[in-house]
């Protein structure tokens, strides 16, 4: 775990939404931190674990689909346009950053989900809140998404 | 209130979220940081407040209700079967683990509840945000769920 | 800048909800700290943001609508009688304590929001992400709403 960097600093972020929007912010979050040279870990949990398994990207639904007259289509289409990475593009420079994602065990157990049913290019380890408190005990930056 | 430990590390969460996986989650970090000897201080507010009226827990909705296949009554099934504790039991564990609860009394003044409507064998304290940015001030993990 | 204050701490958060009653808490958290002298920058993302366009407080949506049996309107009339200051005032109290509206720049882009849509009576400046990591780096309060 590489989770302490020359400064000391270091962010653990849990994503339990599973909402596409979140999701763009937790990666987007996590690729900023480690373009600084600051540690990132992501512990995905409830509905944001399921977002990790296999189309589960596609299928994430907006936090606020219908309210704002913006929907995900043309979040999409605006995101090509102006050329914001998507949602697999952000991930998969979180981890080539040397982002680590964890699995909430117990999330696993409750929905069901198989270690096969997670994206193995994505998910690096799997762990209980205890290593979750573990590596946050030492992190300065912390947030729930 | 005992917010500093050996190694001068404390967690305060704001609880401002009345979803049934939300409090799960609030229960479940809280309890991980105690169990390592971490103090940590719920600050109830909003909906999440409301879920510590008497019979609160068993009216939370799931954030996600129907999306995922996965309804309220499958999720604790599940949590049976899987031997993860219950919500009620989550916050029994919290507060005998030495957690501490506040209830925001901004809440309770603009929904109308009142300190009779508030389960007394969870709730330590009551205050507003000042009382919650006074012991958040020296803290180092901080969360808002 | 002005993120350090003599006890080198202060607080930043990211606002990506745009419901009422989590732009309350967001402001209402802001300005206790402020108060106790620490600074606080509010990072305005996704609907968020929306929320700082000209009439969008008014349009702000609760996050639990229909749930609970308390509308906005309710929620209104309960903060004139108890004296809870509405979310205009909270806002401006938030930026005569001193406090720091950015506005994302990647959302802007995303939603097509341009500078003269938002409040410029609110908003002091403009950034990307790296902007938020940059002043979080050195922050010891972090939230995500």
């Amino acid at each position: 775990m590489n989770i302490k960097n020359n400064n000391n600093r270091s962010a653990t972020i849990i994503v339990h939404s599973g909402d596409f929007d979140k999701l763009m912010s937790a990666f987007i979050i996590g690729n900023g931190f480690l373009s600084m040279g600051i540690p990132v870990s992501l512990f995905f949990t409830f509905w944001g674990l399921k977002a990790l398994t296999k189309r589960g990207f596609k299928k994430a639904p907006l936090s606020k689909m219908n309210l704002l007259g913006l929907g995900k289509a043309m979040i999409r289409l605006k995101m090509r346009r102006h050329n914001v990475a998507s949602l697999e593009k952000l991930a998969q420079s979180f981890k080539s950053l040397g982002g680590e994602i964890i699995a909430c065990t117990m999330t696993m157990e409750l929905m069901g989900i198989k270690e096969k049913d997670l994206r193995a290019d994505l998910v690096k380890s799997y762990g209980t809140v205890g290593k979750y408190c573990y590596i946050t005990k030492d992190a300065d930056i912390t947030l729930f998404i």
